[in-house]
């Protein structure tokens, strides 16, 4: 058997690389919100002086690599590989990002899982010997999801209780075989799962099946328990979502109520900044993990760290077609400290 | 230096994963083409039974997966990790053929450099062991591209020369620890290039520079020439790409006249099927490979390839607000026969 696997989806990895420097830029109402002193870059305008909203997605994407490369005073061609997605078709964000910075480049699509999708292909890449070092990020913008998704915005259509804000944020993440953590020590990689949710609108109800069966999974595979880690944290699931996974979770006999939060949950003011059930998109579980979460890890605030992103897998052609929305997610631990 | 690179952009696995099956499954024109003899199915209809063109490519996606695994009488739970990206928005494709194999996924957009993309990341995965099976694969569909990407087919535009024929058709390679081979040697990873080609009908010249800088990036990492291969073959570059390649290769002192072609220009008669400068679409390579080259490096006929998926990053947004074109090309060294 692959020596690096310990149950059915999960690896435990022999060198864990260490995340040696992340990045985060947000938006105007994300650097209004509760983590906003934790944020690298707040943006004024959503424009970032671009003239479409895409292009300045791309441009927070690029930047955000950018800008975690400066901090540690590394250049764009120290980097190995670079695994990033976006939102938008084609991942044009991601795409457009890589072409200024010229590193050899894995285009994916994890929806909202984007982050973890990245963090898990990085970290073995790095883990397996194929890199000193990589790059993980991702991005979305509200603005350019909301048009390509739903509407466009001058139509000032109605939003429903259940409907998410999608976040406007880049985040980036070094990872290297070297340095003193957090380190990224297993990973379970999700299925894909539908429940037959079929509202564009109520995306945590229809990704909290996703979420649920990646939880026990890693459970399952690692021998951990809810109370193994300091702090769960789903990316993108909101109130809804965030709810229906601790139920599905306390039926198949975890209680993760204690220490489970979800990002889209954290990142706004739910009762002050009218974003309903909370916030959706890559660049959510990206900018908390970059920011605050990153953050805290480093000063032992967080020991250990469950980081699983959550993805809808719908279209609006899929959706016109009358198919529902898959979900998936991605879990990745991420430990403070020396490598255990 | 991690201990598998090579070169910038190159690494050279230490337990090359054999590629114990593939499976191909094309569309009604491509049965009429040179190959033909090749697929393993041919369809009559490029609706396969489906209501929505869409639906059809999913179907070929899954189906291709399922008739690798059934060739080899494995069943989905085996695999560890599917690998796999399309063209469609949000890769719908992909993303609802994994719905139904429950396989842990990585959803990937590299355009059509998909096949390859999909092909490295599953090869360092298991030569890392990280997964005793993993299964890399793509599709395309000329009916649902061209709507998405250029026109609804009912408006009969016009081509103009420079064009290409979005291939209809799915390629699935499984890939695993032991095997007899073929083996995947060495994987150069592109960067995104761009040399400013804004025509959208003229893919070909927008995707050379990226052919053209990964094979020279392979020559120096490996120390390879051109005929250190039996056959050197390009995604989708059509003729108009494919003798741009030969010219940008030939100034940087590498000479591929000889034993280097493009799966684009392979898969159909162009002379008599009417496909202006040849194929495009991830399907292209990705049935070319599972179908034809696989078997050709199975009998021997091939002993060493250099296959390289070659993707063109626009989308129809970036076009219209007026971007040039990137492109990118992933190189995988495959070697038939006993591990070198």
């Amino acid at each position: 058997m692959a020596d690096k696997k310990i149950g059915k989806q999960t690896v435990k990895l022999s060198n864990p690389p260490s995340i040696i420097s992340t990045a985060s830029i947000v938006g105007p109402k994300e650097g209004e919100g509760p983590l906003k002193d934790y944020f690298d870059v707040i943006l004024n305008d959503d424009l970032f002086g671009e003239d479409s909203w895409e292009k300045a997605e791309s441009k927070m994407n690029r930047e955000a690599i950018r800008q975690a490369l400066t901090k540690i005073n590394m250049k764009p061609e120290k980097i190995d590989y670079l695994f990033g997605g976006d939102l938008l078709n084609q991942i044009i964000s991601s795409s457009f990002a890589a072409r200024e910075l010229k590193i050899p480049f894995f285009g994916l699509y994890g929806a909202c899982s984007t982050m973890t999708e990245s963090l898990s292909l990085a970290a073995m890449i790095v883990d397996g010997g194929y890199a000193d070092y990589a790059a993980a990020t991702t991005s979305s913008h509200f603005s350019s999801a909301e048009r390509q998704f739903r509407f466009p915005l001058e139509l000032g259509s109605q939003r429903p209780p259940t409907a998410q804000w999608t976040t406007t944020g880049s985040g980036a993440a070094i990872l290297a075989r070297d340095g003193d953590g957090p380190f990224i020590t297993h990973i379970t990689t999700g299925r894909v799962m539908d429940f037959g949710i079929k509202d564009a609108n109520n995306m945590g109800a229809a990704m909290a099946p996703a979420a649920a069966d990646t939880l026990i999974r890693h459970f399952e595979d690692t021998g951990f328990k809810p109370s193994s880690y300091d702090l769960i944290i789903s990316g993108d699931l909101g109130t809804v979502g965030k709810q229906l996974t601790i139920e599905l979770a306390s039926k198949n006999g975890y209680d993760i109520s204690r220490n489970y939060t979800d990002c889209g949950v954290e990142i706004f003011d739910l009762a002050k900044q009218d974003v309903h059930a909370g916030a959706s998109g890559c660049g959510c579980s990206a900018v908390v993990f970059c920011g605050y979460l990153y953050k805290e890890l480093q000063k032992g605030n967080i020991k250990k760290l469950l980081l699983m992103s959550t993805g809808a897998l719908l279209s609006p052609t899929s959706t016109a077609q009358g198919e529902s929305i898959p979900g998936i997610a991605h879990a990745v631990t991420i430990e403070a400290g020396r490598r255990s």
